[in-house]
């Protein structure tokens, strides 16, 4: 694909601007080509993308990169497992992802790391002219947003975050119904990450999900470093699978934006109890101070006036919700009760339907296409989705469906919601990412069973 | 009773103040005592307080007062029906009501009437020496709520809204729930009223719900007056049945209290789209523009750093809901699934319990005892046990289980949400109506099966 480079980098740079290269329009001649991968982090998280990615025959897995043995072994015996080519292995300290930068015949890479090493790495990749698909949370502050945005601008190369809940089958019926105008003119969203993450946050250092209450060196898998950011901040941490969806829906950076935020936080009491509770107060952890509170809520407010409710709760005992809520004047979706109501269309007055019927009947192309290819695949299938996404762009060699700016815009909630608790409740106003290029952008996003 | 006016104002002036005189202890003496009950407002909701009242052994109804003449005919109708005597009658319009304070022989009056015209109502009655149970919303801005706190302490005559949600039996069970620690330390509570009212707001003038798009002078019942306010007004404009549970269970003036607000309102669509599509765009009220958001959402700090959610839904079809939501350390209660999650008691980790059980066997003492009395009268029971809890106390001459600062601390976020979202978001500190008195108060809401 190197010989095609110029053509990748126009196209690339005008699809970005959104208008005229629509990803459904597809590029067919390239769309046949084998994308040459590389991985940069084979954790528990990358290894999920590395088993599907393995699992294509329009992907050849040339370089995987990590800093621990035992994740790169895991890998390699999924490798074998395949029955692919050993890809090249590079296991050299933080810096390493470097050399397989350097690899000119890597048409992309994906980027599965702590989240404080995403942007440094998008950024190096996009400078090494690297189709980028990165792991959530793109941007840990405001300015780290812009430097991602103005790199891709500026190297007209992609940054597709993965976010897999835009792929979940029922976001996607109810997205789908959202088109078809079910749910009239939209006026209220709502989105969250209400996962009791206690068992993530804390490991024996063996174990991925519990049995002890380490955490950063002593911890494994992500308690080695996702802890850290509970002790330092407080503020909506994990934005990006709540908001990712609703902002495909209200057509975020596609004629709408986020316009400002607040965020308020509850007492901070989950991590400690739990640290308490399960290994003793003598523990050495007993003595940590969190700062994240146990429950962040955030307003937002778009510029078409619609209002979008965030939560973040992983510190106390809870059954998972993402707790959405699609609202508009002619109806309202709600999965917690797995529910619909459609005014004139519901079976009676004033009473839920079960949702199921509905999103059957509105079950999105994609999934009609690929659900049987997409079984088995982690999180319901969704992450078949999300990567399949990215390989079909970077094969075209078009603008991913969830780009750079949505990227930035839904990872720099976070830091919005830290400066606002910090603020005592102030309401921020949130950056133009697009510079107002969305007032003009129509959205693509999944718009047949392309992909 | 008049005989022991002055030990009356004596005690409830103690009883006010919060620690001695606690409801629980009860007065035996006096409350075998007929009250003598004036009824200011006897519309629809009046109504329905009425026959209750008349229902009752130790209620003498010996006054009603309205400014329609349909009203007075209909309340005569229950009082026949239930075979007592025939009270006063005062139609002599809006200033009628005075008339009625002016009867010395009237120990406690109840007041159903629009809530413009609660404050005068409220303070003209304690001023003259009645005990006061009013309707919900008292205080319509910050000023009127402090006149009523005023005049209360001036007085020394108790004001009880009439918040019935407070006794919907799941509230009672959860609150019995959270006294017994079951849900551990609370972290953050939701609430609010989200009721698709359009045909309370709208009808044709005869009926009281719907078959019209007709308001105020043509309108009947609630249309009348209270769509005027989604005219004039935007914020949260009826916020206690959603935060006066929640501020029971949390202490509220008694421990903690309201720190901030912030409030976020969507565009303004539903109502209009009712007019048009019921009434035709041709109907004048289709020229009508509104103020009132579709959907506004209102975050809550207390001082004990818990945080809460109320949302005020009332233009857009969708199903009945408070969304009630209480979360602590130890666990999780969601209305809207009817699901209750408790760390190692649920049957499954990480999955809910169906409420039901639950909710069964910590139903509460109040509801054994008097579940059958409740059964039949409005709301599911709950208007029942609003009503007992202001005559017994009334005739114990004590403090209502819900007082002036609880009227008005609920009442307030009203005009303070209003405030906020006129000041594009900004987060509003809270008065402190309690000037501090709510520190060292404890909690004698509902202690056991008294009233």
């Amino acid at each position: 694909m190197n010989s095609s480079r110029r053509t990748f980098l126009k196209t690339t740079a005008a699809a970005t601007l959104g208008a005229s290269l629509l990803p459904s329009l597809g590029f067919s001649s390239s769309a046949d080509e084998k994308l040459r991968l590389g991985f940069i982090g084979v954790g528990l998280r990358g290894q999920n993308h590395l088993e599907l990615a393995l699992s294509r025959k329009d992907v050849d897995v040339v370089a995987i990169c990590d800093v621990q043995q035992r994740m790169i072994d895991m890998s390699l015996g999924l490798v074998a497992t395949a029955g692919k080519p050993k890809p090249q292995v590079i296991l050299d300290g933080p810096n390493g992802y470097k050399k397989l930068l350097d690899r000119k015949d890597i048409d992309a890479v994906i980027i599965a790391t702590p989240w404080e090493w995403h942007t440094v790495m998008c950024l190096d990749a996009m400078n090494a002219k690297k189709y980028v698909g990165c792991e959530v949370i793109t941007g840990m502050t405001v300015e780290e947003c812009w430097q991602l945005v103005n790199t891709s601008e500026k190297t007209g190369m992609p940054l597709m975050m993965l976010e897999n809940v835009c792929y979940r089958r029922d976001v996607m019926a109810v997205m789908n119904m959202v088109r078809q105008n079910m749910f009239g003119e939209l006026i209220h969203l709502q989105g969250g990450y209400q996962h009791d993450l206690r068992e993530v946050k804390f490991n024996d250092g063996v174990s991925p999900y519990g049995g002890g209450v380490e955490f950063g060196e002593k911890g494994f898998s992500e308690a080695q470093w996702r802890t850290q950011h509970s002790v330092d901040r407080n503020g909506d941490l994990y934005p990006t699978h709540g908001i990712g969806p609703i902002a495909m829906m209200a057509n975020i950076n596609r004629g709408n934006r986020f316009t400002k935020l607040v965020s308020y936080s509850t007492k901070v009491r989950g991590l400690h109890e739990h640290i308490v509770k399960t290994g003793g107060e003598n523990h050495p952890n007993a003595k940590v101070k969190f700062k994240l509170g146990d429950v962040v809520s955030t307003l937002i407010e778009t510029s078409n006036q619609e209002t979008i409710l965030l939560q973040h709760d992983t510190n106390l005992p809870r059954p998972y919700s993402i707790g959405f809520r699609v609202q508009g004047t002619k109806g309202i979706w709600m999965d917690l009760n797995k529910s619909i109501y459609l005014e004139g269309q519901s079976k009676q007055a004033h009473r839920w339907d079960d949702a199921k019927e509905w999103l059957e009947k509105y079950d999105h192309p994609l999934w009609k296409k690929y659900g049987n290819d997409a079984a088995g695949a982690g999180h319901g299938g969704m992450d078949w989705f999300v990567l399949n996404a990215f390989i079909e762009s970077a094969k075209r060699k078009i603008a991913p469906p969830q780009d750079v700016y949505d990227a930035v815009t839904w990872s720099a909630i976070t830091p919005l919601s830290e400066t606002s608790i910090k603020q005592n409740g102030a309401s921020i106003e949130f950056p133009d990412f697009m510079r107002g290029k969305w007032q003009n952008r129509k959205n693509t996003f999944a718009l047949d069973d392309t992909y």
